[in-house]
């Protein structure tokens, strides 16, 4: 896979990046050092001074605390790679941090502050449950990232002699233990070390902790059996960790969600790296599962709150969905390797769905309160007063116990840039609509296009080519899935955009030059979904979807009862621009009924009752991402027809 | 209240109890001896063993497990009060029982085998958690049952030493400890021995149990500052305990479900006894919360499964409801002391709704597997694989960890002929339906009335005064508040049931001679229900009910996906008796629409798609409470209309 990465110069995504430059990051950093009044306490920054003695005080926070910092860093990395006003401070603070963290780093280059303060006798001794190897997963993709934005070698110096320690540790050559993590996530990072330095080590390593996961005899089986010490957690079950059977026989998505993501994705990448189609088949079932039988139509998966994990096929309840933010994440970046590995469409279909929505619904618009948990329908009393539904909030939260996705959606937003093009074969594939501009060299020559667009308000988006000297390369822009009559002019000329589709992108190959330029029409009306009938929570009812946003009924706009609003088959939908509204937003509006909560019946259970009337009134649909951001209230995505 | 017992002659109950008899004491009898291969162990009687020196080893199980043992001689107190051939066998057990409790003894009164065999250090030190009054309780029930059945004095003997322990170590006076138990059962126990002995002390002792509960500072609280323990459980919450605020400012039913139901009983039984009209009105407002607001058709209480509590008001999912089979016994318990209360017979119809619902649906059809939890909405693929949904079982199970349940509803079945009657200021009101005869006395003279029935399947019920001697006395007839257009005929003329109507009970006042006969007709044609519409989970769909029984469909009738199925507004519902079918039930057969699962969509999610096509299809309903008695599958009790 080749490294691409796009600068975003404007439009949604602009506004998105320096959201997170100027507000989560500096709100971050202060949650890290115990700022935030009222917050739940990080400790991430302590427990490193701890570490590097210079701090006394004891361990506090999640045996994974320290990835908390680590993804911090990883996004204030990306920040760094653009020119901007507040970049200052976040170089002084990611300074501060490098510093810290290269002086909790022990001289045999092992790197865990948990591991190191609180329990050094059980170093690499419980695999299952200490997220030693998902820290320095995390750990990997910071040092890349700085390395990639600053040319920072102090950090990736501190990443690659963790990454030694760690393969002279593992592996199958005698001497070596034949673990592997509970917590994916240092595979693909291992991955993205190998991208970087071109160091087959890495990549080795990375295949290693693949082909070794879930054989047996069962290494967590194994080290429970010889542990000396209570577990942390205390889940056994292989499927959590994807740990029952070597992952090429996995038929599905199952257990731990992130888990199941970070997995699949360094699946993925290992498979497109060595051409291994064995792994390449199993990735492809791991998808269909995740994507076509178990993700809300927010792009929300992982529905179980017990175990964070995914529940059967098409058990996708709505007011009990855990979707959490991490999970959508995992399946994007699991999207954007299976695009890289495939060149089809679907995948980046499936990204921007979770985009859109079920990840960027996981950070409020003053860019500084969080959902961990991403429901699809809400009442606020049931959530107050059922025990089985307190994880499910309806208030923004300012920080976590177990903080792991706001520092997640400051990283990936921050990389869009790294998500929105691939390259394959001489083909450019356009995956992400954005306003910005990608370079990049093909045979020697350089190509460069500046993309212009207001998605996902308006589906008109232009590339032009902007590099000196003529390309012959093939520019593969992708018709979204939601889309009907999609047009295209190249130069101006009607472009058949028919003709050119393949696996759902039209290809336009030819020798572009300079000012070449093609304008691409996506109609963008008001749409109703429907979900796969076997999906029982959404029977009978609709989601409205407008290009790859999907909206919602929020309480502050149509009152309470939410479940008895009724949007009837025929009745028309509009929508209008509304930059005074939740950071301006495109909002839906139609003619359907709505129930007052009058008209009840005598008793809780009546025989041979009437249906309530609901009244005729305006339903008013705002972007599902933009929900909670106002007075507390019901929510609602999919709508009774 | 005065105690009255209805023998159980025939029909329904009679087939019930039989089975009872004949199959579950037997089952359950060997389970507790940890005979039964499969299931999980019990340990109870083993426990018992060791507490009497009669056998060495480990204590096992809950802290709870006396309260099953102590349970299952409830039950058999109960059945031995009737001549049969499977008595024999159940008095020997039953005297083994008796034989084994009283050597566990401690000479000071004490009894609990956790506290003396594992944990003697902190007997009563650990009043929130450790159950020990909680077992009492239970030990206090099954000593007066047996004491009424079969005039055993010994285990009335220990039941008394042990109250008499327990009422010089709790109370308000100098010395006593100010605690509580943090699971209610001894208070409505207490009561229980004083309307048995007449004792004022126990009532005293059970209304400081009431009156001290939730007082500042709080018991619990102060207890965990003090304890040298680990926590049992680590429930912390005070709302589980209904221990925050004192029990008479109690606004809604909260918190544990069965705690909250079990406090309740006792809350109604002292208001009664002493009068106290403050303890009434709280009562009432329990009674509404969780009879009017939180509970589901089936009579079903406790939505939530996390901390088995009730959720917020309407908030009834079918598919994760947790519906403990004891929380609705604990219901029909409490509902018996309203009866009592306010001679109203809202609260028979409640008792009536959960009997033949959510209770008897805990015990298979052969009388030796059981449900904890009582779904309305089962499918079975959704519990497999997802985590949250594991609690939910669709298969019987053979005996639990934590087996609160199969012995619980042995003995309110064993007992029911306690609850059919009540008496009342010079009245008799006929409560629940059944085959069966009562006798009495009031105001010198005996009563005796025998009632015939096929109730439920039939809405013919006759009631004949059977006592030699004339009686002046009012009998009053409950009014099934299903039922429309009831009818009476007294000695063979019409009786204008309407006027005769107070409090939802048909008032007969007369004086009674021998053989004076009523003859009730209660129309029951088949109903469809419908709940409040600001019940969510079940807006939009209607259930089926045939006089007190709630119907379901099932798989093995109706084929897989029965959220698609659909019950038009109009078609006809028509009921056929089947004695062939799962042990002689009424069924409900209409014309409906069914999807067979073809014609999908292509994808997950896809915009403007169409509903799928349901075919017209007959629907075959059987009783709730016979589900899961065949190959397993998917149920549902509510449907789309």
């Amino acid at each position: 896979m080749i490294y691409l990465r796009a600068s975003i110069e404007g439009g949604f995504w602009k506004r998105c990046q320096e959201l997170i430059r100027e507000k989560t990051i500096p709100y971050q950093w202060m949650a890290l050092n115990d700022e935030i009044p009222g917050a739940p306490r990080s400790h991430s920054l302590e427990n490193f001074r701890i570490a590097a003695g210079r701090s006394s005080g004891q361990y506090d926070g999640m045996v994974f605390q320290d990835s908390d910092l680590f993804k911090w860093l990883e996004a204030a990395g990306h920040l760094l790679r653009d020119e901007a006003p507040g970049n200052a401070v976040i170089r002084r603070w990611a300074e501060q941090a490098i510093d810290l963290i290269a002086a909790a780093q022990q001289p045999d280059g092992y790197l865990n502050t948990y591991f190191i303060v609180k329990d050094p006798a059980h170093r690499w001794k419980n695999l299952r449950e200490g997220h030693e190897l998902y820290c320095a997963g995390h750990l990997i993709e910071a040092g890349v990232a700085v390395a990639r934005s600053t040319g920072n070698g102090k950090i990736l110096e501190v990443t690659r002699r963790f990454a030694d320690h760690i393969d002279a540790r593992f592996g199958t050559t005698a001497g070596k233990t034949r673990g592997y993590c509970g917590h994916e996530e240092v595979e693909l990072a291992l991955v993205k070390l190998y991208r970087l330095t071109m160091e087959k080590r890495y990549l080795s390593l990375a295949r290693y902790f693949i082909d070794e996961r879930g054989r047996a005899p069962s290494y967590f089986e194994e080290e429970a059996k010889a542990a000396d010490f209570a577990p942390l957690f205390g889940i056994h079950d292989l499927d959590y960790y994807q740990a029952r059977v070597p992952v090429r026989q996995l038929a599905e998505a199952s257990g731990h969600a992130v888990r199941a993501m970070y997995l699949s994705t360094a699946m993925a990448d290992i498979a497109l790296e060595t051409r291994d189609t064995e792994l390449a088949a199993a990735c492809d079932r791991l998808w269909e599962s995740a994507a076509q039988r178990r993700m809300y139509v927010t792009g929300g998966i992982g529905a179980s709150a017990r175990n964070e994990a995914f529940g059967a096929d098409f058990d996708l309840p709505n007011d009990t969905a855990y979707a959490e933010t991490c999970a959508a994440i995992g399946l994007f970046i699991f999207g954007s390797r299976m695009a890289n590995l495939r060149n089809d469409s679907r995948y980046a279909d499936v990204m921007e769905r979770a985009l859109f929505n079920g990840i960027i619904s996981g950070l409020a618009l003053d860019g500084q309160s969080y959902f961990y948990v991403n429901p699809l329908r809400v009442r606020p009393e049931a959530c107050d007063k059922n025990p089985s539904r307190q994880f499910v909030k309806y208030r923004r939260q300012p920080w976590y116990g177990c903080a792991c996705c706001p520092p997640n959606i400051a990283r990936i937003l921050a990389s869009l840039g790294e998500y929105v093009y691939h390259l394959g074969d001489g083909t450019l594939y356009a995956d992400l609509f954005h306003d910005g501009s990608v370079s990049c060299e093909m045979g020697g020559r350089r190509v460069s296009f500046r993309q212009r667009t207001d998605y996902p308000w308006s589906g008109e988006v232009s590339f032009e080519f902007a590099a000196e000297d003529p390309v012959e390369l093939d520019l593969a822009v992708r018709i979204p899935s939601w889309c009907r009559g999609a047009s295209m002019k190249l130069n101006g000329s009607r472009f058949d955009v028919a003709r050119a589709m393949e696996k759902g992108y039209a290809h336009i190959p030819r020798q572009w030059r300079r000012g070449d330029t093609v304008e691409l029409t996506l109609p963008m009306p008001v749409q109703r979904v429907r979900a796969d009938p076997r999906t029982e929570a959404d029977f009978g009812k609709v989601a409205v979807q407008r290009g790859p946003v999907v909206y919602c009924l929020e309480q502050a706009d149509n009152g309470p009862f939410l479940h008895a609003a009724v949007l009837p088959a025929g009745s028309r939908l509009s929508s209008s621009r509304r930059d005074d509204l939740l950071g301006g937003v495109v909002t839906v509006q139609g003619r359907g009924r709505r129930w007052d909560g009058a008209a009840r019946s005598s008793g809780l259970y009546q025989p041979d009752g009437r249906p309530p009337a609901a009244a005729a009134g305006d339903l008013l649909f705002i972007p599902y991402y933009a929900w909670a951001n106002r007075e507390p209230g019901e929510m609602t995505v999919w709508v009774r027809e």
